[in-house]
C-alpha cells in the first residue's frame, strides 16, 4: 500500500507525538508508508518547519546509519507568557480562596486542556535533559506529572502517604513538613524505582518544600539523582526555602484573607527555561 | 500569511487531536490559514480518511451555518484486540503477584504509552455518549480518569478517603466496600460538581463494586447522573456483584497464590463496545 504525501504527514505528525523523544529511522517510516527515503526526508523537512512555525515542536534530525528523528515537545516564548498570564488571572479571582491563605485549584487541574498546557510548559523546560522518570506525591501532583510525562515519555512513579497492600514492599521515609514542621511519612513501592535512575520531581504546590525535600530522602534510599524539580505553584515564603533549583509556572505572592485579595505573578519559569522554539 | 495544504493538514491533525469533540468550523480554519472554504473542506475529507484508515479517529461533519468538524478518537477492533492481548500477557506474569490475591499493576499505570492506549479504548468506547464529567478515587484512578479525559476532552473530579484544607467545603458519604464489608467514607469538594452533570465513572480495578457503588451514591448527593462505568480490571467474584453495567479492559480469571499463577482474560469491552473506525 502507498501513501500519498497528505496523507504520510497527518499519520507522521500522529506518530511523532505520540512518540516524543523517541528515535524514529527513517527506515521505520519508509517501510511504514512504502515510499523512498528521500520522500521521507522531503516530508520531515516541512514537519519540522510546521511544527516550529505553529508551536508544537521540534524535531531532531541525528545522522548515520543508526540515526533518525526525535520528536521534542516545546512551546514558543510568546505563547508560554499568554498561558501564564491566563493562569494567574484565573488564581486571583478572590472566590478561590480557602481557610489558612489556601487556594482552590482543583477545577484547574481537574481541566485536561489546562493540564495538557501545564504538562506541556514543564515538559518543554526539560525536554533536552536526560530523564528517566518523574516522581510525583499523591493526590494533586498525579495530574500535573503525568501531563508532563506525556510530553517527555517517561514513566510516572507515585509517592503515597500510606502503604497500600497492591504497592508490595516499600520503602518508608520521615520527612519534616516545612512550614507546620510535623514529621510526615513518605512510602515509595520498592519495584518502582531503579537504581541509578535520574528523576524529575513535580508537585502542584510548593511552601518551604517540606514534600519536595522529602521526595529527594527517598530518591537517595533508591540511589537515585534529582534530574530537575517542577512545580505548577510556588508560594513565596518568608522563612528559609529548603529546595532551592527548581522551575515553576506560577507564584504566589500575597494572600489577604481579610480583603479576600490574592496577588499571583509568574513563576520563575522565564529566566530557568531557556529552551523554547 | 497563506499555508500550503501539507502545513495546514499538519497543524490541523495536531489542533484536532488535542480538541476531540469540539465543534470546529470551517470559517475557524479558513482564517486560520488564510485559505478558501473550499479548500479547507478538501482537507478535512483527506483528514478524515487517513485518520479513519491509520485508527486514529474519525471526523464528524456538522452541516450548515452553525456547523463545522468534530473529531473522535477512535480505535480499530483490530488493535484494541492486539492492545489488549498484550495487557493480558504482561498482568499474566507470575512476579505480579502479591500477598492476599492481589495484583502489582502501579509500573503498567504508571507507563505513559500504556496510559494513552488504555485511556483511548475506555474513551473512545464513550466518545459518543454525552458526558460531562469523569469522576474517580484517588490514588491510582487518577491516571486512568486523565487519560481518559484527554480523548474526551472533559475536566475530572477525584474523590479522596480524607477531606483537605486546600478543597474547600465536602459532601462525604459512607459506603460498604464490597468484598471486605468495612464501612469507608469517601469525599468530593462541593465545589467541583454541578447538578445534574453526567458523569463517567473509572477505576483502576472493581472486585465486587463496593467502591464504585459508593461513587454512584456520592453522585446522587450532587444529583448528578451515571453515564456509564469503565475499570481497567475487573476481577471475576463469586459474591454477587453489586454494579451491573460497565466496561472493563480486561478480567483477573484465577489466581492460585500458592503455584503463583495468574489467568487473565480480556474483559467485556468487545461486547460493550460497537463504537470502533
Amino acid at each position: 500500500m502507498k501513501f500519498r504525501r497528505s496523507e504520510r504527514l497527518i499519520d507522521m505528525t500522529y506518530y511523532l507525538l505520540e512518540h516524543p523523544r523517541e528515535l524514529v529511522s527513517l527506515t521505520f517510516f519508509s517501510e511504514r508508508y512504502g515510499s523512498a527515503k528521500s520522500s521521507i526526508s522531503e516530508d520531515l523537512g516541512i514537519l519540522k518547519e510546521t511544527l516550529e512555525q505553529r508551536g508544537m515542536g521540534t524535531l531532531q534530525t541525528i545522522p548515520g546509519a543508526a540515526g533518525g528523528v526525535k520528536f521534542f515537545s516545546k512551546v514558543k516564548e510568546e505563547d508560554a507568557r499568554a498561558f501564564i498570564k491566563e493562569l494567574c488571572q484565573q488564581l486571583e479571582k478572590p472566590e478561590r480562596l480557602l481557610p489558612g491563605g489556601y487556594l482552590f485549584m482543583t477545577d484547574l487541574i481537574g481541566n485536561p486542556q489546562i493540564i495538557h498546557k501545564i504538562g506541556k510548559l514543564l515538559g518543554s523546560a526539560f525536554s533536552e535533559i536526560e530523564i528517566d522518570v518523574i516522581m510525583t506525591v499523591a493526590t494533586k501532583g498525579i495530574p500535573i506529572a503525568y501531563a508532563t510525562a506525556a510530553h517527555l515519555n517517561v514513566p510516572v512513579v507515585i509517592v503515597r502517604s500510606d502503604s497500600k497492600v497492591t504497592e508490595g514492599p516499600t520503602v518508608s521515609i520521615n520527612y519534616v513538613s516545612g512550614s507546620t514542621k510535623r514529621i510526615q511519612t513518605m512510602v515509595l513501592s520498592k519495584r518502582s524505582l531503579k537504581e541509578g535512575s535520574r528523576v524529575l520531581i513535580v508537585d502542584d504546590f510548593m511552601k518551604a518544600g517540606g514534600t519536595i525535600n522529602g521526595m529527594k530522602s527517598m530518591l537517595a534510599e533508591f540511589n537515585a539523582e534529582v534530574a530537575g524539580i517542577a512545580v505548577l505553584v510556588e508560594s513565596e515564603h518568608a522563612e528559609e526555602r529548603l529546595v532551592e533549583d527548581y522551575i515553576s509556572l506560577v507564584k504566589l505572592r500575597d494572600v489577604d484573607v481579610k480583603k479576600k485579595e490574592i496577588k499571583v505573578d509568574e513563576g520563575n519559569y522565564f529566566t530557568k527555561n531557556i529552551h523554547f522554539i
